[in-house]
């Protein structure tokens, strides 16, 4: 028997500072790190982050607007690199109760809050960079939670799924300057779907809506969705992500399989993720990035 | 008091076929074209054209499918020139009983299936061309159904709108080699759906139930409704209409208005459409075309 390298490093290093919104990928993250041997510290942002799976991590609960509050607290626990994973929908100003900090940062909070999502989120980065904390992707503190190039399961794309893919990839690419379109659904070279803010569950249940009331008519398996960043895009906040959830919501749909970015693509719960797509019959590519036009 | 012009041309003419698909479009055609003193006849598509409407008009049934027959009874009737007109859904190949004439040209038809919208029809008119019938646009027939440019109803779109309209224009025009997306809705800089095969109705459905969710949360009406033709699209058979129906999706989705190209878009039932918008405080403006990039 081989003996287990040891992921710990020995020096103990400084915890990271984990902002958690909704969904699992931040618990899946968060324990990737601790397996590596760095401690983590959540701040789980109050409306978003699910309690009970909270609980058993070390945390602080950050309510919404508490900028110079998270800076303040990150720094005491002695952080100096922080992540921001999960979901947050836009909330409205006037249900956010802003701090000093907040409201002297408010200006320019509001100019990010115009554009869209990108503005938003790297004029965050920016602000907590400014305020000494280094803002990493989740992928550079856990790089094993990125989809690989190729296959990820038991099934192959066919030659018309591999041109569904390719005109998927060129409409995402076409549509970053408009800062939307994080995903398509691409079936016989037919754009049936594109995302905007609905979220990529959400139009997938559109496609399952309108394939039950005959609006899509193919007997069998058909069509693709395709993720990829939009270009441009802060890798840092705002990776396109699947999980098990994805491939629940491709099933639904009736479509072939899906198609991401290798290296640009975050999958949460891997080994479930793709346990679910062989059992469906679906398959689950990582295409390469340099594809894409960017 | 002056006397009424004389719409009625001297000579009889050829009567115009109009191939007749849902909705209440192709009937105002019909009263217009008939107001005009020329003779119609409706080839009322089964499953798709409403019965009760079709039937105080001189008309035939045609089934999906049944192309040979709609030439030859169109030359039989007369009829040298045909619109296309209503909505159809793509059906289902199988679900179509072919003769022997739509049988000749199947590779043909086949092909053009597999392309987006604008090869479908694109391709139909081609083969209605070569058979002898010219293929007219609704507005060639009877051109006050076309939005003229400025306001339509009362109330007019704020810098802000404008600004929101000037983007919804250009992601339109920049999707067009895609064959998607006639419409999209964009608030404050921020696009929040793109139209794909779901249809214009059912994406301002989705605007309003992500409003009711509070997934997006604007207090007062605000965000506009973007329509253009693709580029490259047949002016003759795939013009973007709108009508009273829209007026009431656009309230529901609680934006600000609608704009549309002027000289490119059908308005069913113009009259009622204003009143509603002036009702419920939408503006409504008809843009010059030459400000997209076709």
């Amino acid at each position: 028997m081989t003996k287990e390298p040891r992921l710990e490093s020995a020096a103990p290093e400084a915890p990271l500072a984990i902002v958690c919104g909704g969904g699992s990928l931040p618990f899946a993250i968060a324990d990737a790190v601790t397996r590596r041997g760095r401690p983590i510290i959540l701040f789980a942002l109050r409306g978003f982050a699910d309690p009970e799976r909270v609980a058993p991590y070390p945390h602080h609960w950050l309510p919404l607007g508490k900028y110079g509050w998270l800076v303040r607290t990150a720094r005491k626990e002695g952080c100096r690199e922080m992540i921001l994973i999960g979901s947050v929908v836009r909330p409205a100003l006037s249900q956010v109760r802003l701090d000093f900090a907040t409201v002297r940062q408010l200006p320019r909070l509001v100019r990010i809050f115009r554009g869209g999502d990108n503005h938003l989120l790297s004029g965050l980065v920016q602000a907590l960079e400014q305020d000494g904390l280094r803002v990493l992707g989740a992928q550079e503190v856990a790089p094993e939670i990125l989809v690989p190039e190729g296959l990820l399961g038991a099934h192959a794309p066919s030659t018309r799924d591999r041109d569904d893919i390719t005109r998927g990839l060129a409409l995402i690419a076409t549509m970053g300057p408009f800062d939307v379109g994080q995903a398509a659904v691409v079936a016989n070279n037919h754009v049936l779907a594109i995302e905007a803010i609905e979220g990529t569950d959400e139009m997938l249940f559109r496609i399952a809506e309108l394939r039950r009331r005959g609006r899509i008519r193919a007997h069998e398996r058909s069509g693709v969705l395709i993720k990829a960043p939009k270009p441009g895009q802060d890798q840092r906040v705002d990776l396109p992500t699947i999980g098990p959830h994805t491939i629940e919501a491709v099933t639904g749909a009736g479509l072939a399989g899906l198609a991401v970015v290798a290296g640009e693509t975050i999958v949460a719960e891997a080994d479930r993720a793709v346990v679910a797509a062989d059992q469906a019959g679906l398959f689950v590519i990582g295409v390469p990035a340099h594809g894409s036009s960017r």
